[in-house]
């Protein structure tokens, strides 16, 4: 039972993060959110806020690059989709308040705790890594598939912060556009 | 001088929000940075941190708005490269330190503060539109010249979240290169 509150505590956070940022999120939003007991918040993270805010990006990392490890292994265009979709259902459920929880460590991470920052470039590289295969495996160069991961993860990423800001998912669809025709592009025969 | 210490004010915002963030950035930090007499914060902006924020963001909005317009006027890939070389810059000067003040509003906030996500909005509106005229100019088509002037924002605004976390500017020149191969391919005989 430990475990499973230590679990909800950890997705809590992430989900909160989603919507109110690091400097927006408390242990004590995290104690109602999962209904966890408060003085178990303690037991489990004796490094305060940033070791379940690291957690929480982990968390939120490993979940993405799962979602882009199972789609089909050499349709790259059906792994962007898939990746803008887990996006595009967060924006919308949450009347576009809810961003994504390594951006907002990753922007918000104070100078004094550099394993925030490290935990979201390791999430961002897992994202890429797990494009970067699914390209290489349909064809795609080396260097190519690296640097078209990296613009997938980076130009979905900013058109999440432009969604919320706008109110609507356009920017999302509109990056999905122009990220299919250059992966269509980097293709063989493309 | 009334004048311009508020506008010292407003400068130093938008520098403290690159890299404290909105919840990070607080008046007292602003006093100090742009070394205005204490009690003028009050006068000069009535409604708040808030307030300060939104004239910060229309700052830098307006800043790089007009950094793009005045790059050649029918050389997207010019504009692209100006528009880049900002954010490197301050990445570099900043050892990685410095964001993008809109993306910190934006993200973080508050839900009962509308209007500074409209004048996160506006800016990165004010930077599309600038981009897709140059794009049109050069004969780019005026739907594409919008999809990729979106994609161009979205994706430079995420690959400086991926460089802080990553402290390298390896994603913003990766981006960059994908984004000029995108424009190449939409200009007429490309």
């Amino acid at each position: 039972m430990a475990s499973d509150s230590r679990e909800r505590m950890v997705r809590s956070a992430a989900v909160l993060l989603r919507e109110h940022g690091y400097a927006g999120t408390g242990f004590r939003d995290v104690i109602a959110h999962s209904e966890a007991p408060w003085g178990s918040i303690y037991h489990h993270f004796p490094g305060g806020k940033a070791q379940l805010a690291e957690e929480a990006v982990r968390y939120a990392g490993d979940f993405v690059a799962q979602l882009i490890e199972h789609s089909p292994p050499d349709d790259p265009v059906a792994s962007l989709r898939g990746f803008i979709a887990v996006w595009r259902a967060g924006l919308e459920q949450s009347d576009f308040r809810a961003g994504c929880p390594v951006v907002a460590v990753a922007t918000e991470a104070p100078a004094d705790q550099p394993a925030l920052g490290e935990a979201a470039a390791h999430a961002f590289a897992s994202w890429e890594r797990a494009l970067a295969a699914t390209l290489r495996r349909a064809g795609v160069t080396t260097a190519r598939a690296r640097r078209l991961a990296t613009i997938t993860v980076a130009a979905i990423e900013g058109a999440i912060v432009l969604c919320r800001a706008r109110r609507t998912t356009r920017p999302l669809d509109d990056v999905g556009r122009e990220l299919e025709l250059a992966i269509r592009d980097a293709l063989p025969g493309g």
